[in-house]
């Protein structure tokens, strides 16, 4: 608390992030990040990089990072938009594309940096509530809005919606810009993408921090009609010209020319999640059904107990003090022999 | 142009940063950046950190980076923010601290970001003119404002102003934060950073893009009271958790470790400073005295038509089409063969 403070500031309830303990031996399942390294090509294309070439300021328009991402999704340059990871990219997009007279719609239980960014912003917004079985209906969108933005899959439930369902509220809703938040995308639902082409006021956010490895470097993107970019871009070049670092552009560049490496460990975390959500059910939980690379799970005993008991034997997982998901954890998918601790001191805990 | 976009980027005018031309055998001397590479201490911790931990998320505080910056100037941790490139720690500045009813004051000629910002978070601003030699004289911002900000030392023009200047400016001013950008301090004016102590209204901002020689890995910190530290930390939670990626954070602390080549290359650029100087001034040209690594020239001929020239010959300088300054250039300090060459390709084009 301070005079010197802007007015706004004094009402901010800044984002809490998952903790990053610095103890050894962790077995570190709160943050959902990736338990496979990033592709050994990435590191290479990074230590080659780090040279006198950092004396030099990064281009500023990340023009080739953004080719590259361009090409793999099959878009025009003019139709992608990077950022210091999807967070400052949602930032941006709060700012420039969903601060309207009419107010924000998004779930009640979602990613809670969103009506973070509504109160930086002074964004109006109305939270829609999940139905009952944490589902995520978009017919429940169809009410006046200056915007709607969800996850998909959501988060911390991991549900995802068809892309059937996610075109027909475009078809609905075509008079304000629609955010499909895809930070998990990759572990098993289907993009929105293609659909930009189609509807001028979809924007679909994704990161390389999940299914790339790359939470260390900070990489997230946006893809929609070239005057949502448009938009992003004059907000971007009135607070920062040079979001993402030289070592961060090389590292996404490489990440996307490395498809193999991919598709092997997004295809070894969600068969890693289909085991671990069986040996989970087994011990009485109930899970579910994932689309990220992680699971919603609600144990048999009370939930931050069990999160407690967890931490005390080294495994962090991550529990939501809010309405409708204290009894529910959010684990996220580690590699196969932390994912099996996970589940025999659950057990223990479980069965005393 | 579009209805999507919120109303006020409707109003905004971007900051155009310097290009970064991708042409080779360029003799670049348009973005201050510093004409020797990072320490080869950085460079070797950079490589040694690019390894599998770049699948976790940095230290969203980045707490040893803030550390070691506290330690370097005998501060303590709470007194240090620290952002994604000097331009974010400002882009948090003047949404935390400098957004009041009163108008923020600037000089009329310095960083051109300053007005962008403004207009982003509808900050009231005037700008006081610099005195007809281009000095800043700090009594003319004996006036009612919300806020104060200057560089010391200025850009584009690179005169210092005395810290006895400063201290007598905080003296009257004790009701709004004053914010000196440092970015070019090391290269010849006395940083205000002891002054935190004394007045709990004194943000100090600096860059490790300059004197540091690392432009590309993006870091920039602020020094203030702690509850100014507090105003942008809460500002910075409720934007982007981990501004500053893992490599930047490693690069920074490893900066700050190897002191000597610090001073080395600051005091190579600050001597070569003063022969290009000279060398300017014996070829009819009128140059301000320079604080930073940059000068601030007005050649014999039309400045803008010498930028043309220089840069067919590829060389890079700035010129600002802006009241007052058209008929200046502000070059930077390159290495010595580039101020050289620089001189050289000058001499030709003054005297045909």
């Amino acid at each position: 608390m301070s005079r010197f403070w802007s007015q706004q500031v004094h009402a901010l309830t800044p984002y809490v992030p998952g903790e990053q303990p610095q103890m050894a031996r962790l077995i570190k399942l709160n943050t959902n990040e990736n338990p496979y390294p990033p592709s050994p090509k990435v590191i290479a294309a990074v230590q080659a990089a780090a040279d006198a070439r950092l004396r030099r300021y990064p281009d500023p328009a990340a023009t080739a990072l953004r080719q590259a991402i361009a090409d793999y999704h099959q878009v025009a340059l003019e139709n992608v938009f990077v950022g210091n990871g999807s967070d400052e990219v949602l930032a941006h997009t709060f700012q420039a594309l969903l601060k309207h007279p009419a107010p924000l719609l998004f779930p009640d239980i979602t990613y809670s940096f969103y009506p973070v960014y509504c109160a930086l912003f002074a964004i109006d917004y109305r939270q829609v509530p999940l139905r009952s079985d944490f589902s995520l209906c978009l017919q429940d969108y169809e009410q006046p809005n200056g915007g709607i933005i969800f996850p998909n899959p959501n988060a911390p439930t991991g549900r995802a919606v068809a892309l059937s369902e996610i075109e027909a509220l475009l078809q609905r809703n075509q008079d304000s810009v629609v955010v499909v938040d895809e930070a998990y995308v990759d572990f098993g639902a289907d993009s929105a993408i293609p659909l930009i082409q189609v509807y001028d006021n979809l924007l679909v956010v994704q990161t390389l921090s999940k299914s790339r490895s790359l939470a260390g470097l900070r990489i997230g993107f946006a893809i929609g009609h070239a005057d949502l970019i448009e938009g992003l871009t004059r907000v971007k070049d009135s607070f920062n010209s040079y979001p993402l670092d030289h070592l961060a552009q090389v590292a996404g560049i490489a990440s996307f020319a490395d498809e193999d490496y991919f598709q092997q460990t997004r295809q070894r975390i969600m068969a890693d999640r289909e085991r671990l959500q069986e040996a989970l059910i087994a011990l009485g939980c109930e899970v579910l059904p994932s689309a990220a690379n992680f699971l919603f799970v609600r144990p048999p005993v009370a939930a931050a107990e069990v999160m407690q008991a967890l931490r005390s034997q080294g495994i962090i997982v991550r529990h939501f003090n809010a309405p409708r998901i204290q009894d529910w954890l959010r684990i996220s998918v580690g590699a196969a022999q932390e994912n099996e601790a996970l589940v025999q001191a659950l057990r223990e805990i479980v069965h005393g």
